[in-house]
């Protein structure tokens, strides 16, 4: 029995199609997700070729991992040598296996269709592994065990590359196996918390020395915009003391600590206080309600958004003085406020965010350069609050980034409330 | 310069987001499809946590390789090791570049931001190799020509991880590298042509066998939600004969031959038409606005953009009849028709958009199931289009399903006029 910390379990997915961009990997993140819940890792991810040039990789990986778990090549064509080429690099020999032969009999039988001489390959296994049954198709796993290895000590499952077929074999095959071999007892939890005004370099500048001090803990960064992820693994204890670590320093900005988004908090905030909440946007074009709108349940929350790009449409429909317009520009404080408190009025919401910006890639000025938003967040009765910001990036970003100052006002301004 | 059929390369990912199963790993797929236009292709994709593990994963590929990208662990923190790493395996000093300090410092100044220390390892170059500016982020990246390297003969290419970083400079900076390498002296070209409302098996049965027999051209497809792209390489002779084949049977579904996509080809067919386009959106909740205003230049052809999720929305805004909502539902063909109508009446747009359906996963019924919507087109003095759609999907891919057919409705309109 392996100590669960130390596993090594490793990934082999065969499939031209991954590799000349057809189709997204989702294997390696499907994995990855599920071996976490039984507190394991994956150490590494290997993509190759479909056809022979498993053969290198799956040679090598056995000589570094305790598990590995190779998908797709299990099919009737030529170019499935996933079976053929595990037999060969682990030395054993392939039989023909009773039960696998008639389950594929059986598969063709039901369907009224005729098994043709290819299909006769898939029930083929190295002796003294398992076969691993495929309700969902054709090609049956294989599960060679580590005693039967005469290469090194590593355990190997063969599995077949849909999704469908994929994994349900894993549940019922491959993660009772996993678990007998790693003993594993939950021992590592993972924690994600979720930040936004502040970047990588400030976590490592306040508190990454002192997350690396918590004995037990792991952690690491990943960065979107506007946005920071901090991941946190490690024992329950560990995980206590890291987030009391991060929290002291960085909680005003932390969005939340169960992977939510931006929008489902405040969703979540809205209906918590029953808010309405409407927008008013310009630069951003409709991508806040459309965030807002993502979220499943957010039709409680948000009845009314304006997309007023032409200056005609924020005084026709949200009562922007036109001539501030004039005098002031369309990208302006006093428009961002009157943006947010028209949609306000007209739309009887509780909470309404006005944006005003300047996307490019041109309009800019060197008084007001692209990158440039005015940002309000207007309240019935409480009036109305505005700040800049400088986002200077390319259009979706820059459109990203002020949606997320946008949406991070409003948090703050529901958690005060 | 090695013959582009067998230039070996292969990629690195870094990044233990990607292996716990918190992000998609994307980079592989991506990378794949622009290889492949410059004839090139993947023969391994490796991924690697973050840290420490960069380093046997890229000593062997050293060995194998004639090039290799390795993207991320470019950025401030302890877990950043890349840059350290390769100078490491490939036995080359770190020196402090002076123009990446520079344009590091540029950065930060032009954000009014301080530059933290834990910034001045992103301007490290190991000696002799050439740094690659990064406009959109703090991590440059690095070159290391064969010649430098004292492994191997395999080329060497740093990158960043996050894609608004990865992609141009990829473009700028490792494109003609490789293509210089390669010698892919446009041997061959690529022509990617959007498709949308027709599906893989329409091609297959359509005009696959055709494609396959025109001499030296290779073809593929990505299927995309709402699209499909088909991709041709060859010289351009061949390119000329395979798009032949396809526009002769699929003209009408064709979308783009430049890799536009369909809101930039409304855009510019609203332009050349100086026609000006509004939208009325319920389910799809802002997201056709913001794939409009996605288009640099789309502020001359969208004034006015309604999100009239509630019904109260609908009615007060664009003025629909509250008693057509009540006997007809707000998910019916007169409520999206006269969301269209109102829309166009308000904003003074000369085409207009309504939608209105069920994302779900609550709110559908035995005969409007979740999936459900109406789409209709109105056109200043030429009446009103309806269409009912079925997109029984997860509430992100049906808004944007949804968005799609709507648009492909506004595409053909625009088309005929």
């Amino acid at each position: 029995m392996l100590h669960s910390g130390h596993v090594r379990i490793e990934i082999i997915n065969t499939g031209t199609e991954l590799l000349l961009g057809n189709t997204l990997n989702t294997h390696g993140a499907w994995f990855g997700r599920e071996l976490f819940k039984l507190g394991l890792r994956i150490s590494r991810q290997t993509t190759v070729p479909d056809g022979d040039a498993i053969r290198d990789s799956l040679a090598e990986t056995l000589q570094r991992a305790d598990a590995v778990i190779v998908t797709g090549g299990l099919g009737p064509t030529s170019d499935d040598l996933t079976r053929e080429i595990t037999a060969e690099v682990l030395g054993l020999d392939l039989i023909t296996d009773e039960a696998a032969l008639r389950s594929l009999e059986n598969f063709f039988a039901l369907r009224g269709k005729p098994m043709v001489d290819a299909n006769l390959k898939q029930a083929l296994c190295p002796v003294g592994a398992d076969i691993l049954p495929n309700p969902n198709g054709t090609a049956p796993g294989i599960y060679v065990p580590p005693q039967l290895n005469r290469k090194s000590n590593c355990a190997v499952f063969l599995l077949p590359g849909p999704p469908r077929e994929l994994y349900p074999m894993y549940h019922q095959e491959v993660a009772p196996r996993l678990r007998a071999l790693a003993g594993v007892e939950a021992a590592h939890e993972a924690l994600v918390l979720k930040f936004t005004g502040i970047g990588e370099s400030d976590f490592h500048d306040g508190i990454d020395a002192k997350l690396a001090a918590v004995p037990g803990l792991e952690h690491g960064y990943c960065a979107h915009i506007g946005e920071l992820d901090l991941r946190l693994i490690g024992n329950r204890q560990a995980l206590e003391k890291g987030r009391e670590v991060t929290l002291d320093r960085f909680e005003p900005f932390l969005i939340s600590d169960d992977e939510s988004s931006l929008e489902k908090i405040i969703v979540s905030l809205l209906a918590k206080r029953r808010l309405k909440l409407a927008t008013a946007e310009s630069c951003t074009g409709g991508l806040i309600a459309n965030r807002i709108t993502d979220v499943p349940g957010s039709s409680e929350v948000f009845t009314h958004g304006f997309v007023t790009y032409a200056n005609a449409a924020k005084s026709d429909l949200l009562g922007v003085s036109p001539s501030d317009i004039e005098t002031q520009g369309a990208v302006s404080e006093t428009v961002a406020r009157q943006m947010a408190e028209g949609a306000l009025r007209v739309s009887g919401a509780d909470i309404a965010i006005g944006v005003t910006g300047i996307a490019g890639p041109s309009g800019g000025s060197d008084e007001k350069p692209v990158g440039t938003a005015w940002i309000a967040v207007a309240l019935q009765n409480e009036g109305t609050e505005s700040f800049k910001v400088f986002h200077p990036r390319n259009r979706k970003d820059f459109k990203l980034s002020v949606s997320q100052s946008a949406l991070e006002a409003v948090r703050r301004k529901l958690k005060e409330l």
